[in-house]
């Protein structure tokens, strides 16, 4: 069976969205730092359609990130969530423009439904609003062989990681502190539900922990 | 002049200790697994008086983080708070017997005012109620051409963090969750005040993460 891979980046101190996160500022204030480290590699940027970049221990990370996914889960408010452009007049197509870049299904979790949106590219957003096992069911359809990426945000992770549903987790930890915004961990009480630490890639700016199921 | 260097233990959730602190259990619940790893090695038991042990990745670290200290610094809960020990009839001499391993004066932060206790093997605790800047100038006083170990717990920490005031800062991070707990990083805000970091060693158990002052 398909595994469900999640990966995430998360400062020093928790946290995988900083306060006020907006329409304007969807990854809250100091968010972006997080992902700073990724923009500047070539893996990244080819898949953005950039030319150039760099090669250095976390490509191979990203690379194997990207491996073998046929779909993609999300929750809400990484797709673009309520109250926002998700009620705007224009329907919302999310973040990431007339061509996203996951090529593959994708299942956003909400209670608000919505009939199925196909982008270029082969992206196909599905709205599921029966909960994380349906979407799961529905993802591992349609990735058949291939596993299943769990992309976010923090509250739809941590309803799949305390149903014991993660089969992998990659935490890229930041060396930083955004002091407040969204836990990564809330909630999720105080066991990583047969998780375990099986790698760490170290560089300046990001430590990659990956973690399996035992 | 000599440094304050900070070293501590923390999960994956950012906790250094877990819930409910007690006497019986001045870690809090699960908070003995976030020193796990460094009950094997052989430069920890060698310290302590016993024999035999590892020798792994972590060894150089924690030899490190042993070397050149002169004095050390620490919070009154980590000496044993008030309530608890601190106020029983038989005076408290600290969790660590009559030979605790430091070896060289240490300055207890706390509001009560105590004659200092000296006990085997050169450790002598000196009770400061001036604040955190008395307490480092005491200490520096004491270790001369050597650096400043600041000890934990979080409070204290977070107090020598804000103040601008630590050189080098050693995160081991346990791959667990607490899930509740005293966090290391509570009110420190959204920056590491010039601290970067600058070398990492990865073991399956615990990811040493060492920072230091630009």
């Amino acid at each position: 069976m398909s595994r469900v891979r999640f990966k995430i980046s998360m400062s020093l101190d928790g946290f995988v969205a900083g306060p006020k996160q907006s329409v304007e500022n969807p990854l809250g204030i100091g968010g972006m730092r997080l992902h700073q480290w990724v923009f500047p590699l070539k893996v990244w940027r080819s898949m953005h359609g950039l030319e150039d970049g760099e090669v250095n221990e976390s490509t191979t990370v990203v690379a194997e990130s990207l491996a073998n996914i046929g779909a993609t889960i999300m929750g809400r408010n990484m797709f673009g969530g309520h109250p926002g452009p998700w009620n705007a007049k224009e329907p919302w197509n999310g973040w990431w423009g007339n061509n996203p870049p996951f090529h593959h299904p994708v299942f956003v979790l909400t209670h608000q439904a919505r009939a199925p949106l196909e982008l270029e590219g082969g992206t196909i957003f599905t709205f599921v609003t029966d909960g994380i096992r349906v979407a799961l069911e529905r993802a591992r359809q349609a990735a058949g062989e291939m596993d299943v990426s769990l992309a976010g945000g923090a509250n739809v992770s941590q309803q799949y990681l305390t149903a014991g549903l993660v089969d992998e987790m990659e935490i890229s930890l930041v060396p930083t502190l955004l002091g407040d915004g969204e836990r990564l961990f809330d909630g999720v009480g105080d066991d990583l539900y047969g998780l375990e630490l099986v790698r760490t890639v170290a560089t300046p700016t990001v430590t990659h922990l990956k973690f399996t199921r035992r």
